[in-house]
């Protein structure tokens, strides 16, 4: 073999080899490059963030990865396919939890008025003078009296101060009486049995909370105290869903329903007084969906008057209650056609996994009727045509996923529709629900959930920031409203920004 | 009032009624050509039925009315929230169950050879004479030989018939010896705790199993009635996938690592003697995911000649095993890079619930490195850029649906992904991985699942049908090969639907 040949030979093998490493590179590259086109398409993907920002981030992301990684690595320790109870109080050592709680989140858009307030504060209120509790073992229902009510009872009405001084232990009977007023317990109700059990206990806790907060002074106290803890929580901006009660007065005085709103009113301002750098709540008026026509078009009645005596505080309308056992949304759309133009929708939909039945097919009713937000759309994800509708139309989607899973709809928060539709950049909003009831902070479990547990491990303080952003772009606030929110927002991120930078992150 | 001005209020009355009716009646339409719309776009929706077809699918869809009700009104009773094994029993008394049962379904093509048979076969064998057994509480080991095995055991070899015999009750002893062979126990491992758990003791139990089956005659008689139990669920083409080991004689000969393909090919052409229309077997040659390149290219390498002998039957080459404790793909991506010209891939991937970590990202190197199909794709719906590419090319997504929830990636079925990669109409065939190892039906049970719990409640004939045509469609053989396993499968398909007919469904 002559000179010549062996080099050609060997300019072959390096040919080769340059195209094997071109191939590669080639291959790096547009893997690379699908995986941007996912990150720019996700929620906050697009966001720029200031040098400060950035800074903040690549901590923020050193923190994440640690936590995502030690639950990889170690299943048993915390990991996301374990119930709600079992991880919530551990989640609450993490620095990214920390974080989350400090950051200013903007609004809340998803909260059931009475539901606001965990059972700790609830059993202090029980110490109110005058309170009558008729007690068994499966319920408790409470009543404020000057005398023993006169209301029925399977056993006999006794007053909580009685009952108390009884017991061997008042500590012991606190936290038995705590049962009655949280689904937070060691047994996780219908997790992977039956969703109508959960539901069951859920309608318990909410009527006993109801009996208690029907009486006036307690209910100005009880949504005084909710304010602040979502203000503390770093909340600036509320709407309430309610239904609007009759609250009682001692002397047997019946407020007429509409008393209820401006009571929230009042009680708001006065909030602000104190703390101006609240925005404020709005207002949805609801209706339980277990209903008939005739008590929607009544409610809807009882709403255009709101509108007219209360028009910065109303909202609009929505229907509640445990979607698959209440009536189909379709069985109500002459009368909520009707009414469309003078009140704005903010529908319930599709918190369900029963697939193609007519409780599913409430989200076409959803987006028909014109709503301006769908609550949960838990089922929209297997809805193609109409996710695409929701995406043109830019209806937000009001995601409560901490409510999903104690709810039953979904065990392992991994596999939260949430994941999906943050990485298709769907509208969402962030909400709790019905906070108070698992126990859960107002607004930072279920952002710390949906950060480090269903979005993707790369979905960084871009996404958090945009979720922020959402909840006010997508809240009922008129421009100049949102305009006024967003500035406050701005101020409070920028300073929060600064003093993670200050205290060394 | 005069006359003329009663009648014009009448009149204004009267175009307000029709203008309400008239909006009412544009509502309905709008809602039934969304849904219209989605049912057009789902797998199988836009499939046209025989005359026939319709008479049976009618009944089919009262049947399924029938069960999903039940479910829906009576969650307690039986419902897709539940542990499989906790409702595996129960499912096979249904109508719509046994009707999927006797109904042609094409081909599998995602199932490992060793794990296709259940527990109650495997102990059956283990009444083959010369079986030596090293049996603790955790962990049996197996051996075929004239003496005892020269292999380690932590305890002793003793012969099976000697451990049987010196048993108190034979039955009970073999009840017991049956939990090494299946995970089907009243306790569900790790279902919501840690994946890792689950997936350890499915290590052991196919680690036992293959200890049973290296041994050549008894491998020859369990790929045989494992061919017979898939053909009974009327399966008419299979496509395994198998590492290839290395099978003994009881005079201590070892075979090659071939020696086990060609074993494959022969005992398939002897099934075919048998029942002329099962149309045969191909192979997916694989290697464990938890090894390094040098390994990887030694499977590639001995897959090639595989190919080279038995061309017919070689399809391709995959990598297995838990994926997030493997290696991720993106580190072989170079070796197989070089040998993707020669060799067609089908690749696991996405059998993860941790989005956007390396094991996730497995996803981007199958598509990218041309998988002709993609192994479970669990993740993939969290991957909108990726999921686009993947309908393009077309590459089908092998679901496995019971595999995914026993092995705990997902705990109410509804949840699964499959819900919207039908409702999305992506290529979807039906598997069912390791049927065996779960005591499920060769694939009916995983055929039940999805259209029932999973699918659309409007989900129907259509869908099955195109499940089975998808099956034949994308499959690894060649037009000639899918053209007959397709002819095959017609007339299977119509003298089934003639079937039901005659025998008054
Ligand atoms: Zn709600
Ligand atoms: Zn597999």
């Amino acid at each position: 073999m002559n000179g010549l040949a062996i080099s050609s030979v060997l300019f072959l093998v390096l040919v080769e080899k340059s195209n094997a490493r071109a191939t590669l590179n080639n291959y790096n590259e547009r893997k690379t490059n699908l995986i941007e086109e996912e990150t720019l398409q996700s929620l906050g993907g697009s966001l720029r963030l200031t040098e400060k920002e950035l800074l903040v981030n690549e901590k923020l992301m050193q923190w994440k990865e640690i936590e995502v990684n030690n639950s990889f690595y170690n299943p048993q320790y915390f990991n996301y396919s374990k119930h709600y109870f079992d991880f919530k109080d551990e989640m609450k050592k993490s620095k990214v939890y920390q974080f989350i709680q400090r950051m200013p989140k903007g609004a809340v858009l998803h909260v059931h008025s009475s539901l606001m307030l965990g059972a700790n504060y609830l059993i202090e209120l029980t110490y109110e003078d005058h309170l009558y509790a008729c007690l068994t073992d499966d319920n408790l229902e409470l009543r404020f009296s000057h005398t023993e009510p006169q209301r029925p009872c399977s056993v006999k009405w006794t007053l909580m101060s009685d009952l108390r001084n009884a017991s061997e232990d008042i500590a012991q009977f606190d936290a038995k009486l705590k049962n009655y007023f949280t689904l937070d317990s060691d047994d996780h109700i219908g997790f992977h049995t039956d969703i109508n059990a959960v539901w069951k206990k859920f309608n318990q806790v909410y009527f006993t909370i109801k009996s208690l907060i029907s009486y006036r002074p307690v209910r100005e106290k009880a949504f005084y105290q909710a304010l602040q803890n979502f203000y503390n929580d770093n909340v600036m901006y509320i709407e309430i869903r309610s239904g609007l009660s009759s609250l009682y007065e001692l002397n047997g005085t019946v407020h007429d329903k509409i008393y209820m709103a401006t009571l929230y009113d009042e009680v708001t301002k006065l909030f602000m007084k104190v703390n101006p750098d609240f925005v404020g709540i709005k207002l949805i008026m609801t209706r339980a969906r277990a209903t008939n026509v005739d008590k929607v078009r009544e409610a809807l009645d009882l709403s255009r008057q709101v509108k007219q005596e209360l028009p910065a505080m109303f909202a609009g309308f929505d229907l509640v209650g445990q979607e698959d056992v209440g009536r189909p949304l379709a069985e109500f759309s002459p009368v909520l056609l009707e009414a469309q133009d003078e009140i704005n929708y903010y529908f319930h939909g599709g918190e369900t996994n029963w697939y193609g039945t007519p409780v599913d097919e409430n989200l076409f009713d959803a987006v028909l009727l014109g709503t301006k937000r769908i609550g949960h759309a838990y089922a929209l994800i297997k809805h193609p045509a109409l996710m695409t509708a929701v995406a043109e139309k830019d209806i937000a989607l009001e995601v409560n996923v901490i409510s999903n899973s104690v709810l039953s709809l979904v065990q392992d928060l991994r596999n939260h529709p949430l994941a999906i539709f943050l990485a298709r950049g769907m509208p969402v909003v962030l909400s709790s629900d019905d906070p108070g009831v698992w126990g859960a902070e107002p607004l930072s479990d279920d952002f710390y959930v949906a950060f480090v547990a269903i979005a993707s491990k790369h979905a960084d303080l871009r996404m958090l920031k945009q979720l922020a952003i959402n909840s006010i772009k997508y809240s009922a606030l008129d421009d100049n409203g949102k305009t006024r929110l967003f500035s406050i927002f701005e101020n409070k991120w920028n300073a929060f920004i600064d003093d993670v930078i200050a205290t060394r992150l």
